[in-house]
């Protein structure tokens, strides 16, 4: 396994501390969800858990990222939530200046969208714009003002613009056998939010030249354990959806915070944000997400954390840091970094032993306030590790979710709005043409 | 003034509609907090009331501005917390592409500081080192892993490092004396989440070639209103701090969501978040703050704002779109976009008109479920208005925690783990020089 689950600091005597019968009540309902996923794992009818052990469509992809690698500078991924939160999860492993640099948009602020792409060389520019259902009013409205720029090139645009869409007629792939772009199957029975590591993530990180394979490879590691073990309290997605249940249950703890001590785990945080909203936030059910990133947010919203409302379970996640970064010489300072001098606790220091150092300390401290805290201890931080916190993270919350009795797989609530943005802009003049 | 604010949502019948009584007793009470600090303002002993109406001091950056602009392709930003959101959420305000790039490093992750350093022309690269107390743990070892790539430059390192911390001696003033970095103050009365409108915003702004007067202006239309109007019920941000204090009194509301309509306005919202966290956070009290983005968030966070728990109030921020970004040309594909094609409620619309349709879609459907909705219709979302954002908040913020009964301008509870880090690294075996 890549990592190491801890909640013990959830348990003990505080005021939070969660009672251990309940948890154990609720680690053994887990039980039932689990029996669920083998199921439709062996059944074929969760896709999703299938993809971890494929490569063959990794092979397949390899040729339209190779195109892409070899005709880009850059490349625009158009697409909202799902279908560009794993993608950017994976790209914040990339490396800073790399090309082709990848744009994620998934907004349509017309101001920003057009600036980014008046600053593109479309000659070398790519697109590949990602809608499952291939109707996306905000994806279809982006792919429709990016093909005029395209303009010139027709003949040969499938070389460098891919749609990914599922099978079926739809306006994205009309629009995409029109222009003749390339276009790329999207499992109908894989949702958005937990289409990370088919296509929809890693298409883009391999056109980023990162290792997909590794990716799946973390993944298959958490989830052929979770669903090859039977004792529920050895699982750690289940541990953490009994323990996120069990807190909002007993304690009225209604947010989770996620917090990695990582930069490239940031856009993580935020694929996990839409992955827990949107798959358990039903019903008056669910707590709220809060992303997070350390140490930043050490001087942003631990003051808050540990002396404000006690209504959040902390859960951090941090690697072995220390060492690691180039030493502090005392000969750049000798009066600052000398024995007696005010940094000397920084000298011969790394900034890894800075970041090892307070990742502790921010723990620690965030328990002796009575806050529940779990650590997720992770070998080293890499794309494979990215690939296990994402397929616990899947697991965790399909699993919370049959603890509360939701559908991981809808979001109903969220129609009403699109068919409410549809008749305003029906409704609204026309502008000058 | 910059902007229009509508709380009318937030009243009326339903099960969290705000009582009028006790609304008006907290806008009664914000009274006494506008006085103080219109007598804080006649004193000066809150010199970040007196920022917006300078100008001396931009003049007085200029040149320093001028010359970073003219000597670096890239600047850094060294700095965590207030050091850097300030200046973050100004620079979304810039043009992609424009140089000087500027890159706002406020983490210790080696990995990825010493990644985007590997990136960067070091002849050609500016540094400001931001720490108020000069001895933050963080910049300081971020200065101390830049300053070995700086050298053979060193009798010229003035021109283009530059150091801003309060006067008086300091490891960080010691340090720029030493190696001749420009050092410029700052003012040991503003606290860092309030110096977004000082030289700490406002120089890497005018580095990324921002009207730094047009920030201070919008912030200066807000700070007047609310100064010089004798009642609260008509200044925006005393019914800001009631209507959150309010909800959280009758409701048990525990977070509030600050949801801009604009990619410009993210930054914004995480500046935000620290300005409400380590503001209010203390003694058990203060609320939650969600920093959101739309449309992106209709597709992450709505679900579950609209049919989880009901423990939110929301604030969108939205500007008149209609109109504004390019034409969809209804040629581009006839059989999507005429009258009887599956697209044809985008024919002849702009990026822009869609926005304005979510928008108003999303206040209303979530008002229609129930949540509480305050709008703040800004008249464009420009350099002013984003002034006139940052004042209404700080603005807010100190008020509401008038009416909480918390210091906003402190933050004691993270100085236990700033200790703590500081036992851990040097209880830590050193690192092999």
């Amino acid at each position: 396994m890549p990592y190491h689950q801890d909640i013990s600091a959830c348990f003990g005597t505080g005021a939070l501390a969660l009672d251990e019968r309940i948890f154990a009540e609720l680690l053994a309902g887990t039980a039932e969800a689990l029996d669920a996923l083998r199921l439709a794992r062996a059944e074929g009818s969760l896709p999703l858990l299938a993809l971890p052990g494929r490569r063959d469509d990794l092979d397949a992809l390899k040729p339209h990222a190779d195109r892409f690698r070899a005709l880009c500078d850059d490349v625009v991924v158009l697409g909202t939530g799902g279908s560009s939160l794993g993608g950017q999860a994976i790209h914040g492993f990339a490396s800073p200046g790399a090309t082709p640099r990848l744009h994620f948009l998934d907004n349509i602020d017309p101001e920003h969208f057009e600036a980014i792409l008046n600053a593109l060389d479309f000659a070398r520019t790519g697109v590949i714009a990602i809608s499952k259902s291939g109707g996306t009013a905000e994806t279809m409205t982006q792919l429709l003002a990016v093909l005029p720029r395209l303009a010139g090139g027709e003949d040969r645009l499938g070389e460098r613009v891919a749609a990914i869409t599922m099978p079926g007629d739809s306006p994205l792939r009309r629009l995409a056998l029109r222009y003749g772009l390339t276009v790329l199957d999207h499992d109908p029975d894989i949702g958005g939010r937990f289409a990370a590591l088919s296509l929809v993530g890693l298409l883009p990180a391999m056109i980023a030249d990162l290792d997909a394979a590794a990716v799946r490879e973390g993944a298959a590691a958490v989830l052929d354990q979770a669903l090859g073990c039977d004792d529920p309290s050895l699982v750690p997605p289940a541990i953490g959806a009994a323990l996120n249940v069990g807190l909002a249950r007993a304690h009225g703890i209604s947010q989770t915070v996620l917090l990695p001590y990582s930069d490239r785990l940031e856009p993580f945080a935020r694929w996990f944000r839409q992955l827990w909203a949107e798959s358990l936030g039903k019903q008056g059910r669910g707590t709220t997400p809060v992303p997070a990133v350390g140490a930043v947010d050490q001087h942003s919203q631990l003051q808050l954390w540990l002396d404000g409302p006690a209504d959040k379970l902390f859960t951090i996640i941090m690697a072995d840091r220390a060492g690691t970064g180039a030493r502090i010489d005392p000969a750049l300072a000798e009066d600052l970094l000398a024995a007696d001098g005010p940094l000397n606790w920084l000298a011969g220091r790394t900034m890894g032993d800075l970041m090892e150092a307070e990742q502790r300390a921010t723990a620690e401290t965030l328990s002796a306030a009575g806050r529940p805290v779990r650590i997720i201890a992770m070998k080293s931080i890499d794309l494979r590790a990215l690939g296990a916190l994402m397929m616990h993270y899947m697991l965790e919350t399909v699993i919370a979710a049959h603890l509360l009795g939701v559908d991981p797989f809808d979001q109903p609530a969220v129609e009403e709005g699109k068919v409410l943005a549809r008749r305003y802009l029906q409704e609204m003049p026309r502008a000058r043409g």
